[in-house]
């Protein structure tokens, strides 16, 4: 009786109370920008995160028997205040355009709000909001052509393992049957994995609207994980998440070993991805066809697989991710670009526009960006994307 | 200065460890069946949930400050114990084949777990587990040829947004690119979304390893989220998401108004979202090459849609959502197929080889099919998409 009762109530919420994750990617976020609403990450009908029109975010959360809890914005945690009912309450400071991770911590635990749709994101799944940008709209879904996103499952000689990657292919793919199109192959930062190009990143609403505009080439977008290990090589010890020791300021303990190299990602990419891609997309295939970029830690992905294969790519984007010197790159007639980007509030901002003027003295073309107001975050990507897509493949 | 620390210290965890989320897709799971191993849903290096080689699950959980830490498995909530270390532990009973959802409860807050990827269920994010089945080697990823997975966006004139729908398409779709494909719309069930019938059901693997094992036709799958509402039509009132409710023992606020009806979503599909489809998928557009089938609630989305439009529909599948009486179909010789199905465990399995007969008695081809020994969850699904795609489209 009592699970015939559970079932029933089961079924009664089921009915009243639907799940609409995901709805980021079709809302069109620049209209919202300086009013009050709801996250377009929230699941259907949560009220909370909530966007004030000067965006301030208002958290709430419900743990009754809680001594503490906080919110932790961007991995910074900020206290949350109780009310009679259970509910705990919180309104920020002001925050920048775009998206933004937060998670909250409840009595020193890390854990999420399941009212929020997850994305992954410093090593762990982590919640999402969204400050509508006024300027925005380039990553808005419009009524243009769209290309498609592809879940494509392959298999690894180099892993032993099959693998999954993203694949964006532009608007005409389908209609030109003829046509062969350049590739880019777009590197996540740390923590991530090869959905957050898609999700946060919006590159395929990017690429749609640049394309529909006339202001780029076509061309297909590949999005792997960089973590791979050959068999018997062991993944990194995990003693807890990184993040939860990182936010309460637990020293973390000795690992026994800290792997720093890509060389097997960039084995993989060279021996299974590309040929895994070129036969199975109509792609250009030559060097001048082929582009690979990243964010954050992506940009040292990019620099440990396209550099020592300059044979394969010709053009270069480091997001957030630091510079490239001259001498780094062995063979400069095989470079036909090195765009290098940062968010203004980043350390690292003052230091592409001199690193690009080096370079294109010694004959590398390259171009810099520094998104304004914005820090290492996915909206300094978003733009950096929308910079570097319409300089590819066009010399 | 802090600041800076704080970026190192972000770049070296996030280089140590990588998220990498989304692997049960590309986890053979068959052979991990009776042996001991982390749950493939685990963040990149995570150990728990820890599926024993008797298949039960112990779970670790990191809430120093806690007075109670519960997990829920399935929604039934069990007790786990604080170690001295501030790690909470529970092993459970074994568990049945296949996916599983859980979450922690943290004093009285319903939360999850970030180091295990996230999944739409109960109408919020939930945690996932996956216990091997000696005999699931149906919807393991193989060497066989694979359909694509494909992400789309499109506009509904009934909603009046932007809409998010799955597409999978057969591993001949591109190659035969004159043949055109009869359509499956498969509908996920309360409180979930378009991407569960990839994530959890892998209907594209299952439909995969059917058709190159010569047991199905090829055909079309699109997966859309039933929660549809016209402008000026509210979503249903969100006090507190219901399973936080309902796990607590609390009693429903009364709400404001119940949405039972899926009328609008009705219109969407024949309005907006077959035209879609037929207009840009190599379709087979006759009544005859178009099916639709749906789990728990996602069969009453089945009834509301297929009945009313025979003209459109001819292939009918209820999974654990009840059963069809012969008086229930307005015009029998419009209806190819009615399949019925449920989980062993499920209160309903005893009605559909009784319903089954009825409806073949009134000329209505009709099959039942009991999953053995699974109960309201995605084994029992996707065992039943395994038997059901084999009747579709073939008389």
């Amino acid at each position: 009786m009592k699970k015939i009762l559970f079932l029933f109530i089961l079924i009664v919420f089921s009915l009243c109370e639907i799940g609409l994750a995901q709805t980021g990617q079709v809302t069109v976020s620049s209209k919202l920008a300086g009013t009050a609403h709801s996250s377009p990450y929230n699941m259907y009908g949560a009220q909370y995160p909530f966007i004030e029109a000067d965006n301030c975010v208002t958290f709430q959360f419900y743990a009754p028997d809680a001594q503490k809890v906080q919110v932790a914005i961007a991995n910074v945690p900020f206290d949350m205040k109780k009310g009679e009912d259970g509910v705990w309450t919180y309104t920020s400071e002001p925050q920048d355009y775009g998206y933004h991770n937060y998670w909250m911590i409840v009595d020193g635990a890390i854990v999420l709000d399941p009212a929020t749709d997850g994305f992954i994101g410093y090593s762990h799944d982590c919640n999402g909001f969204e400050i509508p940008d006024p300027n925005g709209d380039f990553y808005d879904i419009k009524d243009v052509p769209h290309g498609d996103v592809l879940i494509k499952n392959y298999y690894s000689t180099v892993t032993e393992t099959w693998r999954m990657a993203f694949v964006y292919t532009p608007p005409d793919y389908n209609k030109n049957t003829n046509a062969r199109y350049p590739v880019l192959y777009l590197q996540h930062g740390g923590g991530e994995d090869q959905r957050v190009w898609i999700e946060m990143g919006r590159t395929n609403l990017i690429l749609d609207n640049l394309i529909a505009e006339g202001k780029c080439k076509p061309f297909i977008v590949v999005m792997e994980t960089s973590a791979a290990t050959k068999p018997g090589e062991a993944p990194p010890e995990r003693i807890q998440p990184a993040a939860r020791q990182q936010t309460q300021g637990i020293q973390p303990a000795p690992r026994p070993r800290m792997r720093f190299s890509f060389d097997t990602y960039a084995e993989l990419i060279v021996k299974d991805l590309i040929p895994y891609i070129d036969g199975n997309f109509r792609t250009q295939k030559d060097q001048s066809s082929r582009a690979m970029a990243g964010l954050s830690m992506g940009s040292m992905v990019t620099r440990s697989v396209a550099l020592p294969n300059l044979d394969k790519f010709s053009h270069i984007g480091l997001f957030s991710g630091g510079t490239l010197a001259p001498d780094q790159i062995s063979d400069k007639s095989k470079v036909k670009l090195v765009f290098m980007s940062y968010g203004s509030r980043e350390r690292g901002a003052d230091s592409v526009k001199e690193a690009a003027k080096l370079l294109n003295e010694a004959g590398v073309r390259s171009v810099s960006y520094i998104s304004p107001l914005t820090a290492h975050e996915w909206q300094s990507w978003r733009r950096s994307l929308r910079e570097f897509a319409p300089l590819l493949f066009n010399n």
